[in-house]
């Protein structure tokens, strides 16, 4: 029984990590750690993770589920106290932080697990499978959902580092750089960043591989009505979609049978494979590609947003 | 003999590559690439790599001088015909293309350098030997150029990509990932970028170690008169301050003997050693900073910059 304490009791948290948790008979919830002490039931609510782990029940892991801008210093903590450490995406606010990291986990023989949760959908096995052995012409993202829907009250989204739209559609590149042969580099971006906040409500990403493929990733939070979270690939063989950020699969159009969508279960799956392994899984690719994707697109400012 | 042809003949190149070239016996220049086909006395000068590599001589090697929004696909076309590879810095547009570029040359059996110039300043192998066995406290970087003077008409420097005010600052960044004992990591930034341009003008990081070191950098592209490039550091038994871009080491203020600065003669000397060995040397580590430095920064629209 890998006993295992909550940090960050948010949205994520409710809908997700608990529920996935209470359905895994390898993992015991026996502590949580968060600013606002919510009432979980009977699970003592710490402040934070240092009066966790002092005042605590024994933890075997910790699962950190705090906004990215804060995730460094308690994966630390986690980490020095010989915890193994689970991290929501993206693993951390910064690309090199995360290196730093894993040496962590490394030096104190605990395994560190950056969980890619779109990883896990039900579709993405398949499509990998399927991409494998086919070359790819061409390939779309398209991730285009409601802000106000998704993230209620999310300011830290807004703020820098919170990273806006890229926020969801890191997920769509984690499922990119999961299922394609090649490894992927952004060319060139372009990012609308509305005129009172510091990160874009929307953009456009252009990608290669070095055979030179053409990825296009299209990203808007504004999206109303039906909500698009879509990766097509074209091959020779025919079109391969994954629809509902990858729960969903076709091949020309035909319907695959993937079976149900259980991201969050599958990824405590992982991690307590990887305890039982004793062995770390940390990718930075995505948050490598958002860096870059910051670091050589063009900005373009525009209308302020008011959730 | 290494038969090397230069590909991008601006500003660095007249002033740093070709004397270095022409000061080393290991190298010959036999040909050049530029859009601009200046006159290199008696060199063959080409369109482009293609040209060069299709027509020119024969060569072993390939320095890359063009500005970093461009260098991959020369890269990967030089690599591909089995030339050995120098880049300039930054190595590339994003981090993850170098990634992918070290992995071609892995595949073709040649050598990547990723050149860091300002690694091979006088005053920075000392400061590196001294700081090793030392704890610092402290470390500040202040650079702060003149654009006008050190970067006339390079207006790639201002597009996006181009990383304005960091394309000097990755020096420092360079001698810092250098001579520090532990990981570097971005904390926070401010970027002030001008309202007609897409690259900072000026800006202010804060980094640290997983050991909770304070370092921050001060950046500014408009300082006249005096120019700054200083890193100092502080430690339990002094303090050590690199200026002039690394040329000049004291410690306490009393100057330290470095010999002279001599930073691309350098570069060619570990190209040519790096060639002899079969090996690369990639380092993308200060351009990681960067790409996360632009993800985490808060940006302020500051006056037009017209050059």
């Amino acid at each position: 029984m890998i006993r295992i304490g909550l940090v960050g009791v948010g949205k994520i948290a409710h809908d997700q990590h608990i529920p996935a948790l209470a359905g895994d008979k390898r993992f015991q919830l026996v502590a949580a750690a968060s600013r606002s002490l919510p009432d979980l039931g009977g699970i003592p609510v710490f402040y934070d993770i240092d009066e966790m782990l002092a005042k605590g029940p024994e933890l075997d892991a910790v699962a950190l589920c705090t906004p990215p801008q804060a995730r460094r210093e308690t994966a630390l903590a986690a980490l020095r106290a010989g915890k193994h450490v689970f991290l929501e995406k993206p693993p951390g606010a910064t690309v090199s932080e995360v290196a730093e990291l894993a040496a962590v986990a490394r030096e104190h023989g605990v395994v560190l697990f950056t969980s890619w949760h779109s990883r896990f959908a039900a579709g993405v096995p398949q499509a990998k499978a399927w991409l494998a052995s086919r070359h790819v012409r061409k390939l779309t993202i398209e991730w285009r959902e409601d802000v106000r829907r998704w993230h209620p009250g999310q300011t830290w989204i807004w703020q820098a580092g919170g990273m806006g739209v890229f926020d969801p559609a890191i997920n769509a590149l984690s499922i990119l750089t999961e299922i394609m042969p090649a490894e992927v580099f952004v060319t060139d971006a372009k990012l609308q960043v509305p005129e009172n906040v510091q990160s874009p409500i929307a953009g456009h990403v252009d990608m290669t591989t070095l055979g030179g493929m053409a990825i296009t990733a299209d990203l808007d939070f504004l999206q109303t009505g039906p909500q698009t979270w879509d990766i097509t690939a074209w091959t020779e063989d025919g079109v391969l979609k994954l629809s509902l950020g990858g729960a969903e699969l076709t091949i020309d159009g035909t319907a695959v049978e993937v079976g149900e969508n259980r991201e969050y279960p599958g990824l405590y799956d992982r991690f307590a494979t990887l305890i039982a392994e004793g062995r770390s899984e940390v990718d930075v690719r995505p948050l490598t590609l958002v860096a870059d994707a910051f670091m050589v697109g063009t900005r373009e400012v525009v209308e302020a947003f008011i959730e």
